[in-house]
C-alpha cells in the first residue's frame, strides 16, 4: 500500500477502506506518511467529506494510536461528558460531582482554553492550590476513593491525533464535521467510559453555526460511539448566549459552586440537569439530581475533589475570586435585554487576559465578568448590569466592550430554552 | 495576509486575488510558507479548480520566482517548443533544426525523462560526447554563432514551480489543468522567446487522456501566454501510438536524423511539420520547410549543434545506436495492424534501463524499440515486426512485450491523422 494512493482515491472521491485508514494513521504516528502528504489527505477530506464508515475507522484507529484508560473494573457505572466548547461553560462542575452523587465514577480528562472558549483545566487551577497534573496513580486512587477527578491526560492519549489536529489548525481544515466527530470520538473512547453525554454548542460563540451542522456533529457522535460499544447520546444546546452569567477561569467556579448551592433557576443548571438525565440513563431521574443539590451532596463531592487536588480544607469558605480591581458597567438606555452576545463578551474576557492566543500564552485566572442581567431583563438607563473583574488598570476602558455585548431593545425577546434538541 | 486565509478561501472556492497568489509563491520561494500548507493549497486547487486569471496570476508568480533568460536582443526571432510529453516523440531534433534553417533563433531548455515519456537531455546525451550542461556563457555563444541549442537550464528558472512540482508528485496532485498549465507556461516565460508552439499530447499514452482535456490545457496555456505577450499557439497530437518507430533515447536520435535526411512520409514528421507552421506564422510556410529537409540546410543545422556540444566531427558518419544486442520480433498472427500500444511500447523500454522509475536512475542510452510496421500495414504471423535493442542477456525476454504492443486485427483500420487540433 501507497499514502499516495490513499490521497489519489479520496480526492477521487472514493470510499477508504479501513485498511486504507489504519495505513495512514499508523504511518503518523510513526512519522512514516510526511505531514505535507497527511494535509494533502486533510484537505481533501475537508472538501470531499468521509461516509460514516470512514469515520468511524478514522476515530477507532486514531484511538488506537496511542494508550488507553482501562475502567473495566467499574463495569457501567463510568460516565464522562464533553462540550464542543462554549463561552460561559461551566457544566462540569456541576455534572461530575451531581453524577458522582449518585455513585457513579467519573474519571474526567479535560483540556486548556484556546481562542474565545475557556478551558475546564484553567478553570479548576484558578482555585487556590488545586492542581490537574495528575499522576496515573494519583489520579486511579483519587477515582477509586471518592469516585470524581478532572485531570489532564496522565498517559499519551491519541498521539496521531495530536499531530492532526496541530496539522488542521495551520491548514484551514478545522471544519469538517467528519474530522472533528473523529477527533472528539477517539479521545472519548481512548478514556474508557462506558456512559457518555455529548454538549454540542450551536451558535455564534460555537465552531458549528447553524441547528443542521450541529444535528449532523452530533447524530455522526452518537453513531460512532454506539457502534464502539458505549452508550452515547448528545445534547444541542444554544451558545449565541454564554451559559453562565460568570465569564472567566475562577468566576466560572464561582458561577458552579453558586448552583450546587441551591441556586438552581438557571440556564446553566438547565443545561448541567439535562446532561446529567441523558448520563444516567433514566429519563424520569431529574428529581434524583435535584435531591443531591439540595442535600449538598454534590457540593461535598466538588469540596472533596477540590481539597483532594490540593486546595485547602476551608476552599469553600473563603473567595475563589481574587481579582485586584472591579468595576461596575451600566446600562447605555433603557429597554429590555435581547441578549448578550457571547462572541463579544468572550472577546472581552480573552482582552482582559482571561484565555489564551496562542498555546504558550500565559492566562489571568481571577478576570473576568459577571453578568447581573439576562436576556428578557428590564433595565433602566445606568442601572448597573454587569461587574468586570480585572488586573490591570488600563484594562478600564474594556468596560465598554463588556457593555456593548448586552444588547437592549425595546421590545421583549421571546422565551427559548437552551436546549435544542436531544440526540440519541 | 496569512497564508491560513489564502487556503481557507481556495478551501471555500473563492477566487484567489493576484496578491494572495504572489503572496504564496514569494512564501514557497523563500521557505515562509510551509510544504505542509503549500501541499493543503494544492489539493484545495486540484478540487476545487483555477479561474483562467488565477491560472494566469500563477503563472506569472513562478515566472518571476526566479532567473530569467533575456532573447530581446533577437526580436521577434525568437521561437521555442514544448510537448506535454508523449512515447516516441523526438520531433525537438526536427523543429529546431528546420527553424534555425530558416533563420530563426532557437534558444531550447530541456527536461528529463521520468516515468513512460523520454527526455530530450537524455535522447541528446545519448550522442557519443554530446553535453547538455551549457554554461550561461557557452549556451548564449552557440546561439548567436549558429542559431540553435538544446540544454539543461542555465539558470535558477521558476524555483517555486520545482519546490510545488516536487510536492504535487507525492501528494496526488499532479493531474490538475490549471497546475499542469501554470507550471509549464512559468518556464517558457521565464524562457523568454517571442514566438512559442506547444504540442499538448493526447491519448493512452500522455497525460491528458481525452480531447476535452487535452483542448482546455492547450486553450488555457495559449490565452497565458497571449496575455504575456507572446505568440502562441497549440497543436493536440494523438498519443496512442507512439510518434517514431524508434523508442529509446539514442534510437529516438537516430529516427530524427532519419528524417532529416529526407524520409519525411511519416507521422514524425507530419506533427514536426506541423509545429513549424504554427510558429513560422505563415500558414503557406509547408513547402519553404521541406525545403530546408530536401537542401540538407536542417540537417547541417543538426550537425552543428551536435558537434558544437561536443560530438566529434564525424558523428553523422558513424552509428548513433550502439546497443550490445538486438533481437528481431515476428508477429504472432497474421492481419492488420491496429494500432502499436503506445503505454506497453513504452514500459517495455522502461523495463530495458531506457527511462526511469526515480530521479535517481541512470538510463541506458542505446536500449529500445525499432518497429517496422505501423498502424495499417498487412503483416503475416512470423513475418519480423520489430528489432528490439538491449544490453543484458536476461533482458530477451522483454521481446515478448515488445510483440504485445502490436495490436493485429483481422480488418483494416481506419486511417487518421496524428494533428487532432489546432488551438490559436
Amino acid at each position: 500500500m501507497r499514502i499516495y494512493d490513499v490521497i489519489d482515491d479520496k480526492r477521487n472521491k472514493k470510499e477508504l477502506s479501513e485498511e486504507q485508514i489504519d495505513f495512514w494513521i499508523k504511518g503518523v504516528t510513526s512519522g512514516d506518511v510526511a505531514e505535507y502528504q497527511s494535509a494533502a489527505l486533510l484537505m481533501a477530506i475537508a472538501i470531499n467529506g468521509m461516509t460514516d464508515e470512514e469515520t468511524y475507522h478514522l476515530t477507532a484507529a486514531m484511538a488506537d494510536s496511542g494508550d488507553k484508560t482501562d475502567l473495566s473494573a467499574y463495569g457501567d457505572a463510568t460516565v464522562d461528558k464533553h462540550s464542543s466548547g462554549g463561552v460561559g461553560d461551566s457544566t462540569s462542575f456541576i455534572v461530575i460531582p451531581v453524577m458522582a452523587a449518585l455513585g457513579r465514577i467519573c474519571a474526567k480528562m479535560s483540556g486548556r482554553g484556546l481562542g474565545h472558549t475557556g478551558g475546564t483545566l484553567d478553570k479548576l487551577e484558578a482555585v487556590d492550590g488545586v492542581t490537574t497534573a495528575l499522576s496515573e496513580e494519583a489520579f486511579a486512587k483519587q477515582i477509586s476513593k471518592i469516585g470524581l477527578a478532572i485531570a489532564g491526560q496522565t498517559k499519551d492519549v491519541c498521539p496521531a491525533d495530536k499531530i492532526l489536529y496541530a496539522l488542521r489548525d495551520v491548514t484551514a481544515t478545522v471544519e469538517s464535521i467528519p474530522l472533528i466527530a473523529a477527533s472528539i470520538m477517539s479521545k472519548k473512547l481512548a478514556s474508557g467510559a462506558k456512559n457518555i453525554v455529548l454538549d454540542v454548542k450551536c451558535g455564534e460563540g460555537a465552531f458549528m453555526k447553524n441547528l443542521d451542522d450541529a444535528k449532523k456533529l452530533a447524530g455522526l457522535m452518537v453513531g460512532i460511539g454506539r457502534r464502539a460499544g458505549r452508550n452515547v447520546s448528545a445534547l444541542i444546546t444554544d451558545m449565541n448566549e454564554p451559559l453562565s452569567d460568570y465569564i472567566g477561569n475562577s468566576l466560572e467556579v464561582q458561577g458552579a459552586i453558586e448552583v450546587l448551592k441551591g441556586r438552581t433557576d438557571c440556564p446553566l443548571y438547565e443545561v448541567a440537569k439535562a446532561l446529567c438525565i441523558r448520563l444516567s440513563g433514566e429519563k424520569d431521574a431529574g428529581e434524583k439530581i435535584d435531591e443531591t443539590i439540595r442535600s449538598g451532596a454534590a457540593l461535598a463531592k466538588f469540596e472533596a475533589m477540590l481539597i483532594a487536588q490540593g486546595a485547602a480544607k476551608d476552599v469553600l469558605s473563603k473567595p475563589i475570586v481574587k481579582a485586584k480591581c472591579t468595576i461596575d458597567v451600566f446600562a447605555a438606555k433603557s429597554g429590555y435585554v435581547e441578549k448578550i452576545d457571547a462572541m463579544k463578551a468572550a472577546r472581552a474576557v480573552l482582552a482582559l487576559g482571561g484565555g489564551r492566543n496562542k498555546k504558550e500564552d500565559e492566562i489571568s485566572p481571577h478576570v473576568g465578568i459577571r453578568y447581573l442581567v439576562r436576556r428578557g431583563d428590564a433595565v433602566k438607563e445606568d442601572d448597573p448590569i454587569a461587574t468586570m473583574y480585572f488586573d490591570k488598570y488600563e484594562d478600564v476602558a474594556i468596560a465598554k466592550e463588556v457593555m456593548d455585548a448586552v444588547c437592549i431593545s425595546s421590545e421583549i425577546p421571546e422565551k427559548k430554552s437552551f436546549v435544542l434538541d436531544v440526540i440519541e
